[in-house]
């Protein structure tokens, strides 16, 4: 605490993200990608100029902007891009959530969105997810300063179908719907179809996941071309340039490779139904899971001395000591060695 | 505008970045270095291990914050870094100038101040620059929110001694004092040795003009370990992983070539000097300058008529229309030859 310090600052709870430890771990604990990015984002990298570097990138990202209008089949002024899909979720909530109401989520979502409501000083009403851990659509009346969830939802993996989000978006219409799809590649339905039809709805996407270039920072949001103007109007008060040149070449790069795309979800889908049933037979209760994680609990053995256990043979998982969580583990979906890894320490814990 | 907007939304006024053209210009209206980054830079991006880039960054930047104090002379805990000097100054302004007084500032200077106080809902007090276009830091009597000025401040390219400062913080210590040194490396002062004694400073830099690496999006801070925490709370807040891998894997090795850095400012400087000459030579009334560009107006020609023909032959400068500013143009400090283009052209014109 400082004197120094703005009043607001004294309040804020940051968000926190999961380890990124120095030494080698098998990490199945934030959801990165155990396949490389395509191929053509190292070739990208090998031939970037590193004399363009002295220039400052366009501030609009356009290319990156058409890459992603092409991609979603949308015009490049419904695309909107930044540094990371956490700093697009940021500016979202400053530019829509701030009307003086509480805005409508989740109990149970990415913790960081109570974070961004502290930061902007909205109100939260969160609501509570129904008895299978599914997000209930139907409890977000838009009686607030809007709505957000993550779908897949995290940490618990389940993800509702297009037409569920579409029956939500036909009874909330005065305030922004914002559908977080950071997860969406692997096996859930995305909303970005309905953007053409509702206005007042934001889908946001992430390079990091499905994309396997977390270390760059990229994310995108895509929306009416009002609402996308108004996360300009935000960005352009806040920092002119937030993609770097090289990440936007490499990002350009990713987007034309659709079959190394597909080649590595299916793989982790795979790999993920494999490891949902091993550790099944383990007795572990596993939420059914649409996204590159799931979230287990052992009716035997707590998920804190799990962790602990895990963290000691050299594997990081995700426990989040929360009072709805702490039953539980989140586990990213590695590769086949991985998860053969995880299952023999298991095997072990859990005799 | 649209109803889905936050209402503060429809107020921004956003700052307008200068203009990246797409066809090929001379280009003198960014401050951009001429010369390329470090040869290491060049290294560093082929070498980088493109799998990597599925991993999230280090959240707390370790390394690039490592050696960043060791460059400066300082402890990690004092060093701050950022997706650009911009995205450290908006950071700042919520986390020190939010106490509901007016924050002081030079009535002319880096035109993104004004914004994010829009942004922040905080006041702005602006104090008169003296006769000679320097700001007059005796006016800064520290009775609001904090004191923000660029040192050598934009787009007046004065620079005013460590001296100076330290009188200022001697007098305003209770409040943050904000010295922006995007420009310091060209004949500038810095105010970072002053870290060490007043634990209200905070000094703010960047990769972008210095090290020619604006394309790559890297600022950083350094002041006390509390103004440094009161940072990183925002920060964590906001966004967990402003940098990316490979952009702080290239401004560390830009950081290890001292001499190339030592030589491209001392190139720019004896350009900058030679150039200043030969516009006073046409008539030109040319401030000082310790900064990569200068400040210039004729007495016979109209500075937005003079932008319009360079503009014409290729070369793009600054004007700014604002009432103070409107009879000048701020020239960027480019290689020799595009210098003497720059001349040749202004030969024509001012004839």
């Amino acid at each position: 605490m400082s004197e120094f310090w703005s009043p607001a600052v004294h309040e804020l709870t940051p968000y926190v993200p999961g380890e990124q430890p120095r030494e080698r771990l098998i990490k199945l604990n934030t959801n990165e990608n155990p396949y490389p990015p395509a191929p053509g984002v190292e070739t990208a990298l090998r031939e970037f100029p590193a004399d363009h570097l002295r220039l400052y990138p366009d501030p609009e990202s356009r290319a990156l902007r058409e890459a992603l209008a092409r991609e979603f089949g949308v015009e490049v002024e419904q695309v909107f891009v930044g540094n990371g899909s956490d700093e697009v979720l940021a500016l979202a909530f400053q530019a829509f959530f701030c009307h003086g109401q509480p805005l409508q989520m989740p109990a149970i979502t990415y913790s960081f969105y109570p974070v961004y409501c502290q930061l902007y000083g909205i109100e939260r009403q969160a609501l509570a997810l129904d008895d299978q851990w599914r997000i209930d659509l139907d409890a977000f009346d838009g009686n607030g300063s809007g709505v957000i969830f993550a779908n897949p939802n995290a940490p618990t993996a389940h993800g509702h179908s297009q037409a569920d989000i579409a029956r939500l978006l036909r009874r909330v219409t005065e305030r922004v719907v914002l559908v977080d799809e950071a997860y969406v590649d692997f096996g859930g339905e995305s909303a970005i179809p309905l953007v053409a039809d509702y206005p007042n709805l934001l889908v946001t996407g992430t390079f990091s996941k499905s994309r396997s270039l977390a270390g760059l920072r990229l994310g995108y949001a895509l929306g009416s071309r009002e609402l996308i103007e108004g996360l300009e109007r935000v960005k352009d008060s806040f920092n002119s340039y937030p993609i770097d040149s090289l990440a936007s070449a490499l990002a350009i790069a990713s987007l034309e490779d659709r079959e190394h795309f597909d080649a590595c979800r299916e793989r982790i889908i795979t790999t993920r139904e494999r490891t949902r049933q091993r550790l099944a037979a383990l007795g572990f209760e596993v939420l059914p899971s649409q996204a590159n994680f799931v979230l287990v609990r052992h009716p035997e053995h707590d998920a804190a001395q799990l962790f602990v256990g895990l963290r000691e043979r050299g594997i990081l998982v995700r426990h989040f000591n929360t009072e709805a969580l702490r039953d539980f583990l989140r586990i990213s979906i590695g590769t086949d060695d991985e998860m053969d890894s995880l299952i023999e320490v298991f095997e072990l814990l859990c005799r």
